[in-house]
């Protein structure tokens, strides 16, 4: 349970924050796809921890090796495995918390859970793991590219300070701008001040929030299922699967509770034979299944839980103590999340283009 | 694909909203518990059609029947079968939109996917199958009692409208006034003020939104798994599959991601034994684990896509038609979405309960 | 756990020998296909009980209602529930019975494992469950048509009764020629010594085992899964699934692990274009992924463990007692299993050839 | 598709014959089991390749390193993933195969199905592919330990040479004679019939087909499901998808269709307060569900389809060609499949037993 993820393109995962490597294995990947290396290098590097002054300084080099189910550099329909070293764990910086719960860390749930537990860096639960979901989703979006569907995340707010970015830009500009700067966000006054801001709070030990907004263009009409594993459900447990996240809306979300039918319905109209929708409040998405406009969702992420001031906490001997971390640690998670999020969209993107091979007799 | 809910205890759902019957199939039901078949139609009433002058005119009396499964009034291990006929469907009120793509329904989405539909009522797309949900559901809060966990779901906005109920009272009072109000809202003031906003909304053949609170109380920690299938990515899913809900959130949800990491780690100690937190911004769920304290979570409707002005679409030829419709509609779902709420709740903290048996060894 | 067959094209079938009613749910039937309700009623015929002088005696119309997934006849591509009722079920029969294990039968293993259960007519565990499926690969078969892939079962042996079936028939006058007699063996010389056998047998109060040849023609290269979803494994696993079923070989079979490689192997030759085998030892699969060749297999049945004659056994409260069986029962199950088999192999062809869609990019 | 075994105690495996390496995921393996890393490299030293003189010539180390899941010695309830590095393998033998279907292996197949494939040494569909198979179930076998289930395979036949094995020694004891000898015959005499006639086909450059006998003892009454996902049906799936493996039964078998009802059915007594039965041609399992007798089934192997004679086949092109394998064969299978069948079986037992929670309420 809970290390597999998708029904026809799947991913299962494993690995520790401080064990040897971690890696996965992708399973459904299309035969003959040639696999472009550096866009998953790329997609790992924007990921990877010690990247800019406004992540942990964790220093992880992040090269994933791939060891099957690719042949003369083309998929061959058999499972990609894949592997990701561990470089740079400090695991003495943790020996002061092997027998102490974090707050607001998985630490006492795992051990009640399990009883047994790696507490090196999360071990586990540690979000490290979500860099084999970036291999997976990078190869997914290539195989996405095949049917020209794009998917594009950035940063839409740092704890208060929030992006409206300009509306008119393309996904092309958006990107431009998004991945030139450090905090991934489409607009550089407001980039600017979620840095500063996140650097201050770095040097104050503390950590903040914030909100990552995706969209999928070109999806075609039809993808998803009826009544449970609708298109817009599959993505919303992606994304609450992702560590720190709180919240998923999509299309109107929250805001649409306080609407009316008749401003929320988006009529449909005929544009040049192609069924189109004047509004798009459904998110591209319709009774669980696409209707070929842009799907679009937010994801919230709480503070991350390491911060560096004392805390009251327990032990596994039921003392109440002091804990003072020392570890690493990032100061907001979103910059780094832009790619997992992307990733876990298009492997959901992927699993139901694969599953939606019903056609009419 | 997408008509199972589950892993152990599982609900396999059919039917359509003008066809003869509804029903569905229970697997994983433990043996040896005694149905409440009294408890099961009362949730059933809760749901069903018809209930209040803020719900839609469509009377069902949505008579649950089981054919299997159940033997002396226990159940036997075996899949447990059920039947609720349909009795009040008026196709006729349907036959102009046979063709014709209504804004916001899953319409022309089925269309795209599936080719071949059966209009009537919206079909398999209708919300009457969440009966079959509840009925689910209901079995699976017979089992959690068993367990003494506890789930409450209310109205906590209809609208712009928002209850700020108090929080002293507990899961049975809140319970008691929630369920003495139609809008089924804990706070009586509020509660009338949303049923006079719905029956000017309706009276104006229009919709609008809401949203529902819910709670789970007395679940152990140890409940979810790691990475993919997270306790709260569960709910999540589940959450995001009833019909017309935009969003979901748990814990400090999209607040949360304005806080800092100082104010929002849930500090543990030592009650009498027990470990707990201060506070419970992280809703109960660590790492996707729960953690012993209450669970809790926040899930958004839109309006419903049934109103009763001209709007404009398209046909299934591509004509740009105006629609007016005439199918009884609710003009607003929030009220009867409660027991569903609590259903698919109930469905997922039951299969967790049953999945979660890798003790130590 | 166990009520549910298939991954794309699932059948979850639920009901009790003598409850109301049996039945189950179809998922993943592709849209738009014109069900043909007397072929279903056919294949059903050939599998009830009373058909002729060598089955039970139970008189059932085994006749089937569908009540969703179905519009004008044709497959919407939402989940299709049928419905069979029992009409002749004579549960005082087996009121001796409610505490006593019969040998031979599921009555204790049930026990052992639900503690609760319908004892009547051996409740869940019945044959009777058969029925759902017949209905569910009837359909299947439909599907296959479209495909060109026909599937054909017959009765190779009863006891020591064996035929040697004419290699140059066609299957269509395989078919008839087994179809024209009542225990369905394409030999009537044969098939008249089997009947005189089995109605000895029957006038005993006895029973006997059999064995079921089934080929399937015109399936594609391609079908199938490597390493554990082979497609020979899953046939085997779909088979062993019937009652009373204990082996299941394919292509050479037992026989086979007597064999040379030199006299085993399959040499592939040009046929006008299509690669083809010489010999078909392999039975048409090789690596688990069919070849293009035809796909054969046997089924092993062994006595009904219904008996009339007096046997020792034990009840529930540990007591030895002596059992006299008075229900009604098949002397030799393998006329009426054809059926069943050619519907188990079509959910397991028509699976894998929904799931053979991850073509070279 | 294909890659992953299981439902609760899952083994996700990759890797081809020629790749750096292959291993597997193993999940759902409870916390807090000691492992037994010298269990399990005796367990591979069992299977590999070169270890006597009735093996192919191929040395492999196989080595089995262990990178996650594990810490201290203890499983942690994480996935435990395991590599498995390739040190001798020879593509260059296989550089004239390239384009050329060799008769009854899976290349065809493959090349029909994915179109691109490694084909050096079988790539995926090669056999190397079951050492993953022996880790995950040498780890099973200890969790099965903890419950004292025991299974015991052994070679029951080669070609026509078959052993009659002695019924009055223990487990233990079949086990001590078959382990020592290169067979792994339980009969001395026999065990030399068969090695001298594997040398002879050996030395011919040919190979020959032979049965492996398994037998799983202490396995409580309850283990299974019914209807479709039989244990034995389960057991019968895990054995097919073992590379050539051409049937299965259990029980009485093939044998058993021949036999009448009142010689088969196996009576009920009481021993000592135990249920027990006076014959065991139910082999342990009725109605899908273990009985609490003992589990025993044979599985058929076919030749290795690899020797070393001239043989005609076609190439990619359609061109028919001669072909003369180079690369180094196995002889005969089943001594080295002992340790598989092993495995696959204690992969479903183990599952059983953690699925086997619907205890009564």
């Amino acid at each position: 349970m809970g290390n597999t993820f998708g029904t026809i393109y799947k991913l299962t995962s494993y690995g520790e924050s401080h064990g040897p490597m971690i890696g996965g294995i992708i399973e459904g990947c299309p035969s003959g796809l040639k696999i472009d290396f550096n866009a998953i290098q790329h997609d790992l590097d924007r990921r990877k921890p010690g990247q800019s002054k406004v992540t942990t300084d964790r220093k992880e080099l992040d090269i994933v090796e791939f060891v099957s189910g690719i042949y003369n550099g083309e998929s061959t329909g058999a499972p990609i495995n894949f592997i990701i070293k561990n470089n740079d764990a400090k695991s003495k910086d943790y020996s002061d918390m092997e027998t102490v719960f974090r707050p607001s860390h998985a630490d006492y749930s795992y051990h009640a859970k399990y009883g047994n537990r790696d507490h090196r860096g999360g071990g586990r639960s540690s979000a490290r793991e979500t860099a084999n979901r970036v291999v997976a989703g990078s190869i997914a979006k290539q195989i996405l590219a095949h049917y020209k569907i794009d998917i594009l995340a950035y940063v839409s707010s740092v704890g208060e300070i929030v992006t409206e970015f300009d509306k008119n830009l393309s996904n092309q500009e958006l990107r431009a701008i998004s991945e030139s700067n450090i905090v991934r966000c489409p607009d550089e006054t407001i980039a600017n001040k979620m840095i500063s801001f996140i650097e201050s709070i770095k040097s104050d030990g503390d950590s903040v929030g914030g909100q990552i907004f995706c969209t999928i263009s070109g999806a075609p009409a039809g993808l998803g299922a009826p009544v449970f594993d609708r298109l817009h459900a599959d993505l919303g447990k992606a994304m609450l699967s992702i560590n720190a996240v709180k919240g998923f809306e999509y299309g109107s979300g929250f805001e649409g509770t306080k609407m009316l039918g008749s401003q929320h319905n988006d009529e449909f109209f005929n544009e040049k034979g192609n069924l189109r929708t004047k509004s798009n409040f459904s998110g591209g998405v319709q009774g669980g299944i696409s209707n070929g406009e842009e799907i679009y969702f937010k994801v919230a992420f709480k503070p991350v839980a390491t911060i560096l001031s004392s805390q009251n906490t327990v032990n596994e001997s039921g003392d109440n103590v002091v804990l003072k971390s020392k570890g690493r640690h990032d100061p907001c998670v979103v910059p780094r999340a832009v790619p997992i999020v992307e990733a876990m969209a298009a492997l959901v993107i992927v699993d139901h283009l694969l599953l939606n091979r019903t056609v009419k007799l």
